[in-house]
């Protein structure tokens, strides 16, 4: 069920407005509160703030250049266990509730950019669960099916901005919870690399593993507030610097022939949902026209590390955030929540550095298939219940909701949950794209292209998803170096390439602009090309994939006269490759006419 | 007290002897078995290889070319909580031990390389402890001072390459036990980067912590040993792929100015030793004229983490290390041992999380102060003891030798013990350098120029260090690009050096071979070079210091007709740098009267 937006709430929508005069953010505002007292049987906020809260947010806009600041009067909602300075704190929780003297590190940045806060938005309490229904503000209600669970433990994050609301939203992500609400409100949901949004500001779920995450309409809001939200953070023991191929701010979606983990069927599980597992099934169809190449994944070790996070010793890191609070006053704690975090005081440390283990080496494993795929790719929820389902069997029903979820942040990766079907229900469905640590760009990227895909709206409301043209990238890791001599595969130096870890992507011929000159000097010989558009030939060569990190080695160790510069393919396109000083062919032997060094050689 | 050697014992020193013919490994073998009973109440050895245990080791040398097998015929120790197959492995425990059915990985990869086993060597029970006294095989003693501990907990594999009875050894270390015996033996001890070592094959002490070690006569056998030793091992879960900076095989001493960090006067700690204080002070002022800058760190988060090390957690894993042992048979445990880790039992997993929580932040600081050197410099111990001293308190001085060592592993950095003075009395004192992990290789560089600064003996033999000299190297992370046009400070591409962290290091000319043209197109506008020895001039040029990480991005976004090829310097030297291809200048204007960018631009 869609709903009438008054207008579109994407971002750039949004700017597109305030730059044209035609809608200001004072009426934006007037707007969200209206349409939340329209829906205020959904339990979407713990605060919503008022008019006098929110005014100086506002005030502060006629200092801020609109042009400058890329944020500048979007509406944003705030999970209630992140801080707003002078707003209370409650992670769902009266009794631990407490009002903070500044903003969580990550709000202030997207403040700074001109974010305007709405409100802080409902949880599982203490953000453990997945479903939306354990707090003692009410369960609550999925955008577009109002029967149904949120989703959680960011519920209200990801319904406010299903509704139009806010135009994104923090939650956080423990075992999933910045992506099973998400898939249950038709949003992109990032869950960033662990430490690449600071944490400081947060109250804690598992310390070691909180990330703060996004919720947005589309991917490309979703990055433009990543580029603000992140950066080193000093004050947070786990903020993590971001390397560099990481940080693209200018990215489009991912091009060329794509391989993607999926999971064999017999590992899947739809909890006899059909309707799910159909989506699932068009899903993978719809991709397939698109070439994407889908290679099988043992999930069995992902699914291991599942497992360890409630059933094993991470539940002690629940105790000690909810400390002395469980302790004291245990019956302040919602009785579920209460009932999964109570067993963490007795676990021992032997057992937790033996999980530690065994969670290495589940890491390693899953590392090594990740690395032979562009990116895995799960459903993000096997099924969704309804609210009465979910209270009924409150504890299974949650870990069914986990299944591909729980391992995410144990296992030190990062994923983006797209949107991709309606079921024939109404409910939204989506998949999951997942790959190492500080792949977060990439799969962003990737994820552009699938959403794209789908014919959806955005969120709840009635506008098309936008199919608009953005510069293309290539690999973000890798980089095609064109190869015409000594590095060609079989010849001296190419252990230089393979050492490295290039890999052999292509065997084609220059455009037929080059002259080849055999170099004096060697060993081993080498040859030089030099661009001549009126007399040159089309000259063999190899391109090879290399690790962007490596490609600096690479260059630097290269002797002149030869140097890496671009050259033209002979499909038009252009890729580093050796090209020749001209100073070099002097005297040199000009050996076009034999097509290639190797037919040189054995001449 | 130096002992007469009857030939050299380095790896250099014994390939030379054999490839001319003048020595055989089986005469080696010999040697070492007599002198081996001459040493026998140093308590080196748990067991020391019969000839009929050793013979296939030899026998097989006949089918390797000994020019190309890196440690042919090289005999090295072995600590006995690191399985060699077929020989039992007792963790210095005659209640634990086992007889494994194959090598650990590092041993297998030694073997492989021509490599001979000579023994299992003594240590300190469980790798508890950083003395050497703590063994049922007795006390190892002090290759220098009988009377004095070894250190521990790699007793015998140090002692073993002091005496003679072998070239290199492998030993362990978690809190310290591969660096105390190296300083107190005059040898170099390497803790390489945890995972750069396969760990499969070794009794764990704190499975999450452990690291194999290398003891040698110097940094260059250190330097050999590493690099047969090391590769990812997908059987070791805590096993990590070497990144590329760190794996050059072919290293020398660093040149150039150092920056090198030390700890402030105050936070020093000789436990009243006046005698290794004095040699601590000795040691600065002698590299003060090498032209170290020191610079003074705060050691108090590093002394904080060290603590943690036997009075936080972490004990947890050494109890499950000796599990089921401990519970049903805990008089077989050497008692100071026992006392040490039955505690481990009890510890709850809250308390670890806490402890990693309080580590996380630790790390933070700690690698913001490396950040700013080349690395630290620290004694490696304080003081050292006479056995007699060490039996009175075992618990309190085994903590006092480890003030300087117990952070290492757990803040995941590398580090290299080097000697550098001999205390009056006649007793070895040295320093270590640590680094971030995967600095392994900077930091041999910078020992190996440390190391020669003193006039030093090897190991206990009256042999004199070396002073081969060796292939100088440049900073490993670090590439210098030569700009001369946009990229000049103050331009507009100037940026894409600034983002990728580069920091100016001169401004100087070419050799005056270069013309220099304005090219078409931009903006921005571009200048190209062409090297033209006869009619060139000297170009204005800057030289940016870029990290090699971020050199390949660089260099594949620059579009032709430039490219990175080697540009000549004003005082000769080669460098990385903007070259243009030939056809590009056709109608250019050619600018090279100007003698630089800056100067055309303000024409």
């Amino acid at each position: 069920m869609t709903t009438d937006f008054p207008y579109e709430m994407t971002i750039s929508a949004l700017r597109r407005a305030y730059l044209s005069g035609s809608l200001t953010p004072e009426q934006v505002m007037q707007t969200i509160r209206k349409r939340a007292s329209e829906y205020e049987e959904y339990n979407i906020w713990i605060h919503l703030l008022s008019e006098a809260e929110q005014a100086h947010y506002l005030d502060r806009l006629q200092q801020l250049d609109l042009a400058r600041f890329p944020l500048w009067g979007i509406p944003f909602a705030i999970k209630d266990n992140i801080d707003l300075n002078e707003i209370p704190t409650t992670a769902a929780c009266i009794e631990f509730a407490y009002t903070p003297t500044a903003s969580a590190t990550v709000v202030e940045r997207l403040i700074a950019a001109g974010a305007i806060p709405v409100g802080k938005a409902n949880l599982d309490q203490f953000a453990t669960g997945l479903n939306g229904t354990r707090s003692p503000w009410g369960a609550c209600r999925n955008a577009f099916k109002p029967d149904y669970i949120s989703g959680g433990s960011s519920s209200g994050s990801a319904v406010s901005v299903a509704l139009g609301l806010a135009s994104f939203s923090l939650g956080t992500d423990t075992a999933g919870s910045g992506r099973v609400p998400a898939c249950f409100n038709n949003l992109i949901g990032l869950k960033p690399s662990r430490g690449l949004l600071s944490t400081k500001g947060l109250v804690p779920a598992c310390r070691s593993l909180d990330c703060i995450t996004l919720f947005a309409c589309d991917t490309d809001d979703a990055n433009l507030v990543l580029s603000v939200a992140e950066a080193y953070d000093a004050d947070d023991e786990y903020s993590r610097n971001n390397p560099f191929q990481n940080q693209k701010r200018h990215y489009g979606e991912r091009q060329g022939p794509l391989k993607i983990g999926v999971i064999p069927g017999q590992q899947l599980n739809f909890f006899g949902d059909q309707a799910y597992q159909q989506a699932y099934r068009d899903t993978l169809k719809q991709l397939e026209t698109d070439g994407i190449e889908f290679i099988e994944i043992d999930y069995q070790p992902f699914a291991e590390a599942a497992r360890l996070l409630y059933e094993g010793p991470w539940v002690a890191e629940r105790y000690l955030a909810t400390q002395p609070l469980i302790d004291d006053n245990p019956q302040a704690l919602f009785p579920v929540v209460r009932e999964i975090i109570e067993p963490g005081k007795a676990l021992q440390a032997g057992s937790l550095f033996e999980a530690q283990y065994r969670l290495s080496g589940l890491k390693a494993i899953c590392n090594r298939q990740l690395a032979a795929v562009d990116c895995l790719l799960t459903p993000t929820a096997g099924t969704c219940f309804t609210i009465e389902q979910m209270l009924e069997e409150p504890i299974l029903r949650n870990s069914q909701l986990g299944y591909y979820t729980n391992f995410m942040n144990l296992l030190d990766l990062a994923s983006v949950a797209v949107p991709t079907q309606m079921t024939t229900s109404g409910l939204p469905f989506g998949i999951t794209l997942v790959g190492d640590a500080f792949t977060d760009r990439a799969l962003l990227s990737i994820a552009k292209r699938i959403h794209r895909q789908f014919e959806l709206k955005i969120g709840a409301s009635q506008y098309e998803l936008q199919s608009t043209a953005q510069p293309s990238v290539a690999d973000y890791n890798k980089i095609d170096v064109v190869v015409c001599g000594a590095h060609l595969q079989g010849l001296p130096l190419n252990w230089q390439l393979t050492e490295r870890g290039a890999t052999l992507k292509a065997k084609t011929k220059t455009a037929p602009i080059y002259r080849m000159y055999a170099l004096p000097g060697g060993p081993p010989a080498r040859p030089g090309l030099i661009l001549d558009e009126a007399a040159g030939g089309a000259i063999e060569v190899e391109v090879w994939s290399m690790p962007q990190s490596q490609f600096g080695g690479f260059v630097a160790a290269i002797p002149s006269p030869l140097a890496i510069g671009k050259l033209k393919l002979a499909d038009g396109t252009q890729a580093s490759g050796f090209i020749c000083e001209s100073y070099a062919i002097t005297g040199a032997e000009e050996i076009t006419g034999y097509g290639g060094w190797k037919a040189y050689l054995n001449r």
